[in-house]
This record gives C-alpha cells, structure tokens and sequence, in this order.
C-alpha cells in the first residue's frame, strides 16, 4: 500500500457533463477523481487530515496540472470530505500498488 | 475587448513536454495558457492585480477545472507575474471576443 499527502481541491461545477480524459463523462454526483498519472480505474482513499474524514473515490481523470495540487475530488466527494467551504484540504491518498496497469 | 477578474495557478514542472488538449506540447518556457472555454489562439493579457505585473499568454490548453480558478499559466508567465511563491494569484483578465472561432 502507498501512501502519498498533498492538497486536494475539487472540480468546479462547469465540468459536469464533460469527457475525461480516460473517456467517461464526469459527474459531480459520482465518488471519481483526477491524479496526474495513476492508472484509470484505481481505487483511492482519501483522508482530509485537518478532519479525519475520508472517501474512497476512482481514477477516471487526469490533473490537476496545477503547482502544488495532488488531487481533483468530484463535489459529492468533496461534500464527504468535509472541504466544500474551505476549497482545498491537505489530505493523505493511500492505494494498492497492484491495481497498476 | 472583455475582461474577467479570478485566480490563476500555474503548472507543475511534471507537465513539461506533455500534450495540451490543442495538441501542442506543453513548455514551462513558452507563454501559454489554461483556460476552460476560450478558443485556442486566444491572446490573453493576465494582470496581476497584487503587484500591477502583467504578461501576454496565448491560450493552448483547457483547465483549470478546479473550483474557483480561472487560468494556469506557465512558469514562464507566472515569473513575469511574479507569483512563482505565492503559487496563486488574483488576476484580471484580458481579450478580445473578435479572436473567438
């Protein structure tokens, strides 16, 4: 299992309804997010380190691009992660290293 | 001409040589842009409005889709801006609607 810590922030509601990367529409609704390289498909648990709440979300998206970010929730996992006022969260990733392609 | 004012990030040097979504290569030392929905091509004039520094980009890139930002310029631009520290900034905005496709 890794284990990686960075800032998460989250998608803007204007992308609802778009393609990501890996093809599927995005959804605000569904626990997905976006990592600059982790293959398509894998499974994340995402802790909110300054609340102790956490989601597990999937892959499907590439990004964020941007200095100093990890991670892209979807809305429906940022609300779980407690982070929907604050914006961005310093948050813990941890995954399995077998679900690599 | 139209102008929107919000923030601006700049890319992570792991972007470097990878593909923007116009299908040019990305440079950290070319003055280009992010943004969600301007045309490609699109010359954009960025103020920073913390310091009055400003830079011309040309939009080759779309993001950033994180909630509450506007444009992720490059390093390039983002030392001209003069917010390579801070790594966030408000800006202005600045373009003409003639260059829309």
């Amino acid at each position: 299992q890794i284990t990686q810590t960075g800032k998460a922030s989250y998608y803007a509601d204007s992308f609802d309804g778009k393609k990501t990367a890996s093809g599927e529409t995005f959804r605000q609704n569904s626990l997905t997010a976006a990592h600059p390289n982790l293959p398509f498909g894998t499974k994340v648990r995402v802790l909110n380190i300054s609340n102790g709440r956490s989601v597990k979300v999937r892959i499907n998206d590439r990004g964020p691009f941007t200095k100093g970010r990890m991670i892209d929730v979807s809305k429906k996992a940022a609300k779980k992660l407690g982070m929907v006022s604050t914006g961005v969260a310093t948050v813990q990733i941890k995954y399995k290293k077998k679900q690599k392609a």
